[in-house]
Parts: C-alpha cells; sequence; structure tokens
C-alpha cells in the first residue's frame, strides 16, 4: 500500500530472516568486530587483483548468507544489488556464481536501500526468498574515484575511507522459525544536488536529501521522529551527521541522541579513518552484522536504516560537474 | 501473482500509457527515423562533452514523455532505469532536474528490461505513475569500454555500434483514454558466462543467456513460441541472432520468421554500422519508437520484448575475465 507520494507501507509479510557480514582487515580491527560473521587478513583475499577480491568477498557472503539460512541456492527467487564499481562488475561476476536470477541496483552507496525496498517490492509481487547484497572495497574505489593507493596521495581532512566489507540480508515472504525483524516500510528518495562540488567531502553532499528523505519518511507514515530507537544513515561521515542533526533539530528538536550514522560506527578514533566509513558496503556491512543481531537480541526494537549515496563519478568531477545526491529510508520492526 | 521460478504474471493494470523517443544523428539516417519523436543533428548535442549530451538527452526525453503524456513531473511516483557510464551518471545527473524519486536499474544492455520490471513490481506496490528510461550514446561508450573516437580505432568485423538514443516509457496503473499495450508478464533473467572474452563480440556473449531467458519465459507461462507475434531481442546484432534462432530452432522448430533484434533494425545496410546497433539505449529507442507505434496501429498485438545485456567492464576484460550476460524478458500485449 502506498502511503503519500514516496512512501510504501508493507502488509507485514517482509522478514528479514538471515544476514551475512565479511569485513576487510581494518574493519575487522574496528569498533564492530565481534559482529561480524568473517574478517579477512589481506586485502586481496587471495586474488590477483583488488577488483577480483571483491566479487570473490560477495561469492563468499552470498554463500555464508545461504549457510546462515540453511537454504540452498536453486530456492532464491532473485539477487539483487550493486557496488560501487564501473558497470557493478562484483555484483554481475559473483552473481554469475549462482543459479538464480538477477538484478543489478545502483544508487552510489545508498544502493542497499534500494535493495532492500526492490527486495520488498519483489515478495509483493509473489517471490519467495531474494538475496539484498551490496559491497564495496577501499581499494578499488580510491582507484576508481580517486588514485591507485601506489600513488600514496594524501586525504583531505573531510575524506571518508571506504569500507572494506560485503553485507547481504536473506528476505522471506514466509514467517521463519526464530523471531526476527520485519521491513514494515520504505521511502524512495530524491536526487537532489545542492551545488557542492568537493568529492572529498561527500558527507556535506549528501546531508540535505538525507533530511529530505528522512522528514519525507515521518510526515508520510505520520510519524514523529522519536517512533524509532534509531535513525541511523549510511555513511554521512562525522561533518554529514553533524549537518543532519542540526536541520533534523530544527524541525523536531533534540534528535541528536537518537541519530547515529554507520560510517561513524565502523572505525576506532585511534585508526585514523578521515570523517569514518563510507561506500556501499558501509551501511550493508553494519546492518547485516551489529543492527541485525542487536534487534534480535532486543537491544533495538524499530530502526529507520537510511543508506546515503553520491552519486558522482570520476568523470562528472573531472567535467566540473557538482555532486547529486540520494538517500533511501527503509523501515525495520521487531 | 508468481508462476514457476523466474516469472511474474500481472494482474493487467500496467499500462505502458505513453513512449518518448530520442534517437542521435545516425539512427535519425537509418531505417526507423519516421517514428522517433525528435532527431538531434549533432552528437553532442549543443554541450561540451558526449557525456553531458546523455544527461541532456535523458533530460529533453523525459520532459518529451511528460508532455506526450500530459502528465507533470510532480504526478511521477519514481523515474528508474539506467545506461551504461560508470556510476549511471546520465541516469543520475538527468534525474536532479525533477521532482521525482530515482531507483538506479543496471543489467548493461539489459536495462530497461529489468526497468519495465522494476515499475510493474512498483505499480503493484501502488505506485500510479512510473517513468521508465534507458539511454546510450555512441561516444561516450566507446570512450569508456573500448578507446576515444578521436583515436580513430578500427573496429573488428563482429563489432556492433552503441546506439545514441534515448527510450522512454510512463507505466500506469490507470487505463488510459486511449488504448495502449499493457505489460502482461515477466520473466527475470539469470547472470550466464559461457567463457567467451572477446569484447568486440557481444552477440555470441549475449545468446545463451537470451536463449535461457526466452525458454523459461515459455516454460513458465505455458505458451509456445508462436504465441507471440514477434519475440525481439535488445543487441544481439546479426551474429548473435542467428545463434539464438539456431539454438530455439531445435526446441521449438521454425522460429526465425517471428525472432527479431532491435540492433538489426536500427541503421540500413548502407550506414556500415558493423553487425548492428547495441546499447542500453537500443532496446528503449525502438520500443519506444516503432515496436510501440506499430502496437498502437494494430501491426502488433502480443510481444516478447527481451533486452540483452553483457555486464563486462573495461577493466575485467584488462583483468582477463569472460563476459557475463543476462536477458530479462517482457510480455506487452494490446
Amino acid at each position: 500500500m502506498k502511503k503519500g507520494r514516496q512512501t510504501y507501507i508493507l502488509d507485514g509479510k517482509v522478514y528479514i530472516s538471515a544476514t551475512a557480514s565479511i569485513a576487510g582487515v581494518d574493519e575487522g580491527n574496528g569498533r564492530l568486530r565481534d559482529f561480524f560473521d568473517f574478517v579477512i587478513d589481506e586485502s586481496e583475499f587471495g586474488c590477483k587483483s583488488h577488483e577480483k577480491a571483491e566479487i570473490k568477498l560477495r561469492k563468499h557472503a552470498i554463500e555464508s548468507l545461504l549457510q546462515n539460512a540453511s537454504v540452498e541456492a536453486d530456492e532464491i527467487d532473485a539477487i539483487i544489488g550493486g557496488d560501487l564499481l564501473n558497470q557493478l562488475v562484483p555484483s554481475g561476476f559473483s552473481a554469475r556464481e549462482f543459479d538464480a536470477p538477477f538484478c543489478g541496483l545502483y544508487s552510489a552507496c545508498a544502493t542497499f536501500g534500494q535493495s532492500l525496498a526492490t527486495g520488498a517490492l519483489l515478495l509483493g509481487g509473489g517471490a519467495k526468498k531474494v538475496i539484498c547484497c551490496t559491497s564495496s572495497h577501499f581499494a578499488t574505489a580510491e582507484r576508481q574515484y580517486r588514485f591507485p593507493l601506489e600513488l600514496g596521495t594524501q586525504p583531505p581532512p573531510t575524506a571518508q575511507r571506504t569500507v572494506t566489507g560485503v553485507g547481504c540480508a536473506l528476505l522471506t515472504s514466509e514467517r521463519p522459525k526464530n523471531k526476527c525483524p520485519k521491513i514494515t516500510s520504505f521511502t524512495l528518495g530524491k536526487v537532489i544536488d545542492m551545488g557542492l562540488n568537493d568529492p572529498n567531502n561527500m558527507g556535506a553532499a549528501m546531508a540535505p536529501a538525507t533530511y529530505e528523505t528522512i522528514t519525507t519518511h515521518l510526515d508520510e507514515r505520520g510519524v514523529n521522529a522519536d517512533y524509532y530507537d534509531l535513525i541511523v544513515t549510511g555513511d554521512l561521515g562525522k561533518l554529514g551527521r553533524e549537518l543532519l542533526c542540526s536541520m533534523l533539530g530544527k524541525k523536531y528538536g533534540a534528535v541528536k541522541d537518537r541519530i547515529n550514522d554507520c560510517g561513524c560506527m565502523v572505525f576506532k578514533e585511534i585508526q585514523k579513518c578521515g570523517l569514518g566509513g563510507s561506500g556501499a558496503g558501509c551501511s550493508s556491512l553494519v546492518f547485516c552484522s551489529y543492527l541485525y543481531k542487536t534487534m534480535l537480541e532486543g537491544g533495538l526494537k524499530r530502526i529507520l536504516l537510511v543508506p546515503t549515496g553520491a552519486m558522482l563519478s570520476k568523470d562528472s568531477s573531472l567535467q566540473g560537474e557538482s555532486i547529486p545526491a540520494i538517500a533511501h529510508a527503509v523501515a525495520i520492526e521487531m
């Protein structure tokens, strides 16, 4: 059922039955290490290139998910999701390993939100089991968006660090044996471009689109910000989170204790990862490990997951374009 | 309603109410020139780069569609679709011009099939008006997948020519005043990689995935190949089409007169465009002009549109990977 222009209310039959997460080396040394299913011990993961490593990471994550859920690949109605690389190579190439239909999705680092929403629509259309999977890799993203790591380029103070990791979730229309969270509604975001053009300050570029999606969601669903135990954005980083809290504060009063950001949750301060984590794998990795497990254990009952994305490419920046941004919101409740 | 593993049968409330098409210079000199809404007269379309031209082409196509359908942008529930460029820049950057939610999709040149399917799912979820839009541009695709045009590289005999063009379609859940085609079912394809690795012979790489999707669709829907007046693939080109007809012929007998390929329909022989057109804009341009208008005029009653995609990137080929392919099938009937 649709409510308002951008929000879809679901009938309660979209269960997040299982998740799997694989984290990179630095993420494994970060704040959430105890929550990951698996941490790799070197960034190439035994492959000849980082790009091949990202393909292999996805394949392993999906295999772990099937194992966690005790499901065979040929029971899966679709594998959907994306990543940050050109032509979604990690997603497409990992999907060839599984006997299941595939849909590639792209909203930059907001792709996990779009994936959960699309998965819910597929279940609404009659699918029974859908895998949502997004990923990113620090080395592949640096090479593609900025410079190859071999150049040793110094990151500016507002830079964030692309998360190396994969998070994947199994959506099912049937209630699993054990209690698990459900997707209860989602809000599709608009592309908003406020004219910022510094590709090393994504948090500021994404904050307005994030504000727009969150306020639209709350308005259209008819709830206040305190309906959710936690509103958790994708990868705004410290600066973007400050901006968002300041904007939301004007509308809803003090909300800072209810707002967090996956990018701010991954690394320890001592790791010196700039303003925090980022990447299409950031929100999926944090959701599929820490947030999901905390929900299962009763630590969180209702969250609004809002993956955030900056839709730029290296070419668009070199051609003088500003940075359009997007955020999709997904309500997840026990 | 889902039927079989990959096929979704719709309840008949997905109308393709209107389409719009913008074609490039060579496409405008091709076989379908009389069917396009608009033909540009130079490939940069007044912009400083071909990438910017592709953004502008999409913006114009969506504006034309809104005009053709007498609909305002703020009535649109979502703009969905994709293109071939890194990080879907033409799609994301053109979407910022419209006050509507956006979902980026990617199955390479099969994206138009995925877009129509996703649009149908959104309508099933309660959306009323969704725009599906895919595009490609010869110069941007050459620069990105192969070499910049300025190098004057000679294409090999099996090469196809990326179509410059945009096709967009308005899906509505309400029956429009005039009779129009409906989407009656769709089949999501699997990623299939037979180990071919020549990025200049995409037709051969895509034919097996296309065969798989078409046969799955016919099996799961329970109809024979002659149920459709036309089964029209996206961009197999002459060679890929031969391969597909030969494979289908073994299963269904003589089907060649019922099978065509959008890539084979765009250019005239005299234009020397290799084995035919290709690109994410190929199937959408041909559907949104010639095929749609022919359906409206009664020349075709039932078609199975099967956009086809090769999921490679320049990096994947340089790293020695073979070419995974995918095809999604969409049944469109009057």
